[in-house]
């Protein structure tokens, strides 16, 4: 295997990967090979063209440390996640659509009690967030793990702030109670620009995108026996519903966060300012 | 633009990047994107094989340094780098074939007289190279900036030594003299494996690969007027020659180095055991 030209060498290649003992890695690689290279065939880089594709690449590796992910970000602004998310979902069945996980989950969130004000101490609008969980025949999942996490009323989260400025807030797990229901406090969280002073940014900059993403709450929901539900809920009204940066946003988890004067809250609690509600019911399809 | 699914998806986000100002960000980009999309629609993979790409390439990326470059690795070791080689140089027209740059090239090597030993101190059989630098019509390239480099006779580069060991040896930038020609003293390479302690490792171990390369000495060849020439020569014989880790080897590059007993060397050295020689003429294409 000597002498290849632009065409010769992709059937090298493809028949070198092909030694993989693992079926899908075989697959996999095959698919990698001609794929990438159709893609180069195709757009015909130059020698200096390459190594600033290189250098994209490596710094967008070396942008990543435990609180941000730029290869993410990368595969989000590129649409790849969401279409990964569309191939894994192809029929809703009745369930709640799913959008991307996005950078800024963080594995075991904070434990919280049902009715915890998760984000004490921040600026911005009081949010009160109650919903169930249940399964696509109507069933109530009880004791189901709800993971949340949003931004603040800047657009940022917790995981962006410098080190130790205010550990993890805005994301909690709380467990649904025995009607499989779930409540708690928190801040109203603002649109924002995702991370957009690295490669990715860059990238956008070049492309003439904006870095905006429309409001909204996270949530990665588990129960037994069901599919694991990774969504947002948006905020109804936002300017940029129909320009998200990660191409996310589906009509079904638009949502109204309704306004309330200062007064007495679904939960009993006396809020002394206005402050918001959203209310959603998340069905999850059976594994 | 909402509620994408794994076939519109891919049309919003080339027209998302269309907005790009420069034609050739936008050619690119939309490039990337379909062809990217492709891939993703062929392979379907689950959130866990994405997440897993995604810790690939950031694993990748983290592990390049000043000293190593594992995204030119992982371009060498799926065929990119020898197909960019192609594209670029379709037509030899009677100049030297050109192959990969790799991952050991370093910026401003040490300049060396000719006549000199690069790889002072260095076990290995000793080699004497020379050669000269023409234009394809024949006419020497007087002055041509002629860099060297190459592995040790375990076959590692000096870049991948622990720092501070040996400096930077087995390399060198020499100009050609008033006839285009050159000559120097080093060691005798060894064949070796590509750096398989990283991702790409793991990849080509996974693939059922070996990560070995065919012993050769690099070079980058400038002169004004004519374009870069980036080579290797191979050493005849070498087991490697038909399964090169990242397929750069091409027969008009494979040449005898040949062994000669204890004497006078042809720049009068006397030497005191078995030598080697390498000549070979670099042919450049005019600009």
């Amino acid at each position: 295997m000597r002498n290849f030209n632009e065409f010769t060498i992709t059937d090298a290649v493809v028949e070198r990967v092909g030694n993989a003992s693992d079926p899908r890695i075989r697959e996999i690689s095959e698919a990698v090979v001609r794929h990438l290279h159709a893609l180069v065939r195709e757009v015909r880089p130059t020698q200096d063209e390459w190594m600033a594709a290189v250098n994209f690449l490596t710094r967008t590796g070396q942008m990543c440390n435990d609180k941000r992910q730029e290869f993410i970000l990368l595969s989000d602004t590129l649409g790849i996640s969401m279409l990964v998310d569309a191939i894994n979902h192809e029929q809703s069945k009745g369930a709640t659509e799913t959008t991307v996980l996005g950078p800024f989950y963080v594995e075991s969130p904070p434990e919280h009690e049902l009715g915890d004000n998760i984000s004490p101490g921040m600026e911005g609008a009081p949010l009160f967030v109650s919903g169930s969980v249940s399964s696509t025949d109507g069933a109530p999942l009880v004791g189901a793990v709800v993971d949340v996490w949003h931004s603040d009323d800047d657009g940022y989260y917790d995981v962006q702030q410098p080190d130790d400025v205010e550990g993890l807030t805005m994301r909690a797990r709380f467990h649904a109670d025995g009607n499989g229901r779930f409540h708690f406090w928190t801040i109203k969280p603002a649109a924002y620009p995702i991370p957009h002073d690295g490669p990715v940014g860059d990238m956008l900059e070049a492309q003439g995108r904006h870095p905006w993403r429309p409001a909204h709450v996270h949530f990665m929901i588990s129960a037994p026996g069901h599919e694991r539900l990774v969504t947002h809920v948006f905020v109804a009204g936002d300017q940029y519903l129909d320009s998200d940066a990660v191409f996310g946003v589906k009509d079904s988890l638009i949502h109204d966060f309704v306004e309330h004067p200062a007064g007495t809250a679904p939960d009993g609690t006396t809020v002394d300012r206005r402050y918001f509600e959203l209310t959603y019911d998340f069905k999850l399809n059976k594994d």
